[in-house]
């Protein structure tokens, strides 16, 4: 047998772009999924570690960009994070301690540019891995950059046995993850690699709560064949600043919700194994069954025995054209 | 203005293999989809002439066919038709007589072997394309061939203006159409493919009835910003020939659905403008304004702004192989 | 249905080296293939007409061309027959007045070259195609000249239907006819060329007495999954002139068999339906199905669903050559 | 001299599906070819490793698969080995305890597809080669992928001189391999490709055991100038699980023969050197003189002297798309 | 039997440039090889009629044309004839008169420029073709233009029985003739396209007397297996107008020699059957028995069994330009 | 000046079969060709190396090999070359040693197939080039395949400047070599093809020793303007095994001349430089003042100015076919 994971998705949102206490959240939320649920795999969403910046402009406009709009900027700049980082450190230290692997949105500084990241925590090695969100959607593009194919991992994840009263009984287990970052997840090519790599647990850090979300989740397990976990953000106008941008400014209300959730697992038949959920700061958590995804390629493998090699070559460039800059002695 | 077309999807099923009572059957509903409802564009489902021989085997296990099964074979590729051929003309006489552009699921016979082909009929030119599916699915690989890269039309058609009583009041416009059928919706290249050369009304004529399927259409119909039109068989065991398979020999009955219906009409915006239905023997039509396909480019175009070519670069061979066999020297 | 075909497949020789006695011997066989056993097609053997010299080296060694090898080569010479030819006219002649669709070898003199091809007769339009062999096999290479590509006909012929007491009942149909000739069926490049253009009625004019033959006619209409008529030549030393080449000078008796037949035909699933015969001068004749195409394509065809043809291409050049030599301004 | 290889097919079957019980068969059938027969190449049958599902269609009907078919084909495709993987490390070593070079059917795992394979092990290098069924027959298309033109190697084996009491007295010599599995020996294009790049023992791993499979065997070593050797399983129903599908299960019987073998060695001049056996468990052996190939292509040789290129060329891509999906910039 | 020409080849020369003197001696040298050497074909020299002007360079020299030259011009070209025109009509009938085919070396005149032209005049049909020289050699590029594609006629030729006391009793006869002129003889497309058409009695009418003649004559009956007929003029000083150019002015002698003849005749296996001769005024005659063609084209066909159609195609123009001027309305 | 180059034509013959006696000699008859002779190019006879079978005709008659002319085969195929092989590269060694280029008649195996080749090995590169021999005459057609357009070189040898007491006093210089073998010389549209690419160094390895041989290489360098160096064997019945075949097996005699030579050595204007001769074991040497080449195209110059390109094209393919079949991909 293939083996069994226990995964969570964490829906939440960044503490008004506060980096500790989000910690402090991040840290209590992988306590619950793995105490309380028994959680091998912890996915949080786009964003989380330094927050997603819903409804501002930052003061921008075709041709122009006002003062006040870079003054928000660099509030925004200054609760990203660098990777390796202090922040990575304790964010690796929680996985360690509650052996659990976390999948995580953070917003990631390097030099003078911001992206949209996700980085893969493994509770033995630390930080293993990180993918940049390669085009960022609308006004996200005045405050993140683009990430590049050196940042795709496709990666081999070791979840041990667990013995305790968990009544699924799961052995040791391995199994392969990526991550695909809100509208990433319509990037055709992007994931026909993840897919061509044998992706099994498709990870889906979002912000989008839309209803049509959900079909886009479903259609990718079914196309994918593999499992998909969608960690959305919940967060009403007081999970941001006070001077947030809002929908409607003549009716603030700290209840009002600015990003509804609906995060959600689905199984690679196309069955939601758990959620959608429209609720604030929930674990979704569900057992992922590995041998479903053989059970699934036995009709569909779109980059096996479903592709037409002949007809439709993939190339994937994974080179980091980054360090090229850095360093041209190697 | 890009001008507005009304399509029709129609949810019909082959009438017991007989190609003279199918084609009756078509241009009724042909008929009906234009003088009752206005159609410009028709759609039918997969296999509408030939039949799709659901629930059969064709007596095949690994390793053996039987005698009876070469006979259900030949019972179903005599009723398969080559294109050109005078059924071919009768349909171009249909789409000529009630100014329709069709397309249409059909099984082709080439020599020896079956195709499962959509034909692309203009009301003025005749038939101007097809494509052959790509990758049967399941046992459908005992029936039928697989097509090559040299029918992935992507063809514009032009649609009269229509001033009757018409409250859409449209003017003559031109589109461009494709056509994936059934499975082949889940080819995330061939997708890609017909997206690059800006199909518009992605048309999906399918057996497909399970309830997932709806997350697809929506799915294409957001990430490739296009109108999805999929026309699905409904069918009956009365619909087959008396000594077809079904799934419960124990319990024949005449009104024992064998396939399901669920065609549908979604928007470039994964709004639902018709269907899905579960109906016998419907026509599903709705006006597709072609401006809401830049409304929604703006925010993604997976083959433009929203592509990342410089990873990920997707080759396609549309030479046909088939022809070199016959003669080099012209 | 797609028809049911009498054909048959003769086992005669040349008349030693008399065109005027062979051509007797045919306008007799032939009338007994059609009036006593109700043949719609005939075939007859390689170098039916002209002759077969088996066991002659034309007195040549390798470096040396004897005198007396050359008045051979010119006896043999004058006895082939060009085409078109009176000799033509009188086999077509034939054909009409029996109604009969003749396939039979003849060496043909084109200038001063031979060739050895397979003339194709319909009854109501004569001749319609002929065919050179491609390469001749080890001493035939100083008689015989090559073919080119443009004398590869698969044709489709018309066959009456026969409303006598012709227990067959017959309705009138089509069927596509191609020749090769002795080891031109050791062509794998040849066959399937032939396959590609949809051979039916796959007809093997030889001299290729050995057991093994049957192996490779079996094999051919599995693989082809089309009929196969192999008519072989039966002929002793009486058959030939008194001073021509014989295995053994020294028992010279006209008894001695010199080639002994083994004409057969078989169906595409690999049945013999005839044969193989080891008498002198007979005439085997079997009812032709031509559902069994179908039926055997359903699990094979090689130039269909059972090709790769992303893989191996196959160009064929059709191209006449020699005609550039006469006239390039037509 | 080019030199005498012993070779033996070896008819067997897999060991209902069980991988440990399977490996065990091999290492004595292998130990007996060599320490009893004294054979330096060893073929087994296609599918030997994995086990041919002869009689199941793994619940698929057209356009359904159920749970329970989705079920076996977990189990099917949980005995499947990958390559390289622990299986081939325990092959190669039985090979080179032995000093026999050994080709060998196996169901090969990759990600989500299986593939019929051919495994070549060369007592010395290990695994050198692994060729991909091509195309699989009939009910095949719904458990295996297909091959691509990256794996059809003929490869040169060393075969050392062998000086104990064997009566060959055989020296070191070389010799070309090929692989075709089962219906693959029905593509004349595959057979010439093999064919232009000079295979000399051409195998044939099989489990067709109709009497027609001589004929092709016999014509193929006629065709190309080669040794054929085919190993075919001899499977009864005590060979497969007891669940697993039969021909009438009203009948059940662990003596039930469900593949009758037909193991065979051809000569290049269509000799039958060993077999056909319809026996269960057998080893045939024969002594291959090689130069019987060099005497063979004095009067054939279909890719050298009896090939028209001029008129026929066929391109084979032996590239891998497979590989181009992973990564571009390699 | 093919049959047997009796042929003639005459050695002789103009008449100092006069037209009714060389006429003469044409009709005395025809009956003398009918009447009495039994000749039923003729060839006579290159530019019998006309002359040709051997050692003079009509007073050019590069950049400078000199009144002389103009004036020797003017006398040449009085001297040369129209086809048709009275004289062509004289040389028909004494063809008609002694039942012979002649093929004779005339200067052509049409409007301002000569040809050096060969005409072939039937008994029977009076001039049926003509062929003007192609490349005119050296000096002779001054006075002749360039003949074109639309005068290389390979004809038929009828030859009566003759059943007189002829000893060889030849029988009613067909033969296809040709010519090549001079220099011609070196040009091995043209020479091509004459065999590839079938020419048998190859004519060469010329005036090269050098040694090395032989070799090229021999060489081309080898070459393209037919009779060779090569007619050379033999004159003298005193066969020119006394101001004739001559090569040494300071030795003038009516005696010596100006062309030395040479003339031959050899057969398709390079015999000489008659030749060559160095004596004036003499008629070489010989018995050709077409059977040698058959014989020897045995070995050595170059535009049948010898040709590399694949390799080497050539293509020629047969098309008369000249016309073009003439007739545009066609 | 153009230079001067001294070559010889070596008139020997194969030892026997014997390769390494056969290699002996060449390797003191290049030796002597340089050391005692001078020369810079040595052309040796057709098939020296792998020998000629004159007189035999390998057990083959019209439908028929024996066992015996399959061993007489299997024999001559062993003591052919594979190009590159360790006998060519003990000849690189020779022709490097001596400074001397290389024309030699091989017999070369590629697989199954046998070809008659002439190898161009240059004292510097090594082998530079090869040629197979485009149609086999008479007999050898059951022994040797045919080439194709690929190996067609016209190359252009360095020849170093050689200071010591040569009264030739040569310079370094270059010159365009060819090679046509035996009857090839009869095909006018090869030969006009080594014309059109300059040839100068005609070479004609041979085994026709007909006085008839020598005309056409006279006409061959007249028509070509080039100096033809034809090398042919000199053969004894003593230079052939024991049991091999000969004219008349009741008059055996060591001393029976097989072939009786005629190498000669020929000028553009068809002066004979050395031979033709008569000996056995005879090296012809002369010195080739390259600039009669352009004296002699003065006045002819078949594929310039003596051409008739509007009338007469020749194309050529030099593709080879035959890696076709090897590796489209790359």
């Amino acid at each position: 047998m293939a083996g069994v994971i226990r995964a969570s998705v964490v829906q939440t949102c960044t503490a008004a772009y506060s980096l500790e206490n989000t910690l402090s959240k991040f840290e209590i939320l992988l306590c619950l999924a793995k105490e309380r649920d028994g959680a091998q795999l912890a996915v949080f969403p786009e964003a989380f570690i330094g927050g997603y910046p819903k409804m501002s402009h930052f003061g921008a406009v075709v041709g122009e960009r006002s003062d006040s709009g870079r003054d928000e900027f660099l509030r925004y700049y200054q609760g990203a994070i660098e990777i390796p980082s202090p922040t990575i450190s304790r964010i690796e230290a929680a996985c360690k301690e509650h052996n659990v692997f976390v999948v995580m949105g953070v917003i990631e500084k390097d030099l003078g540019t911001l992206y949209c990241t996700a980085i893969f925590v493994d509770p033995v090695a630390g930080l293993v891995a990180k993918h940049r969100k390669l085009v960022p959607t609308g006004t996200e593009r005045i405050i993140w950059g683009q990430g590049d194919g050196s940042t795709l991992p496709v990666l081999e994840a070791r979840f041990d046995a667990i013995t305790n009263d968990n009544p699924a009984g799961r052995e040791a287990t391995r199994a392969k993850i990526s991550a695909a970052i809100c509208w990433e997840n319509y990037m055709p090519l992007l994931r026909t690699y993840y897919y061509s790599l044998g992706t099994q647990l498709y990870c889906a850090p979002t912000v989008d709560a839309r209803p049509q979300w959900q079909s886009t989740m479903t259609h990718i397990a079914l196309e994918g064949r593999c499992f998909v976990l969608s960690a959305c953000q919940f967060a009403k106008e007081a999970d941001y600043p006070p001077d947030h941008a809002v929908a409607d400014k003549s009716n603030r209300n700290a209840d009002n919700i600015m990003i509804s959730g609906g995060s959600v697992i689905v199984s690679p038949l196309g069955e939601i194994l758990a959620g959608p959920s429209r609720e604030p700061e929930t674990i979704l958590t569900a057992d992922l069954d590995l041998d479903q995804i053989a059970r699934g390629k036995f009709d569909l493998d779109v980059c096996g025995h479903y592709a037409r090699t002949d007809i439709f070559q993939l190339h994937t460039r994974t080179q980091s054209n980054l360090e090229g800059y850095r360093d041209a002695s190697k």
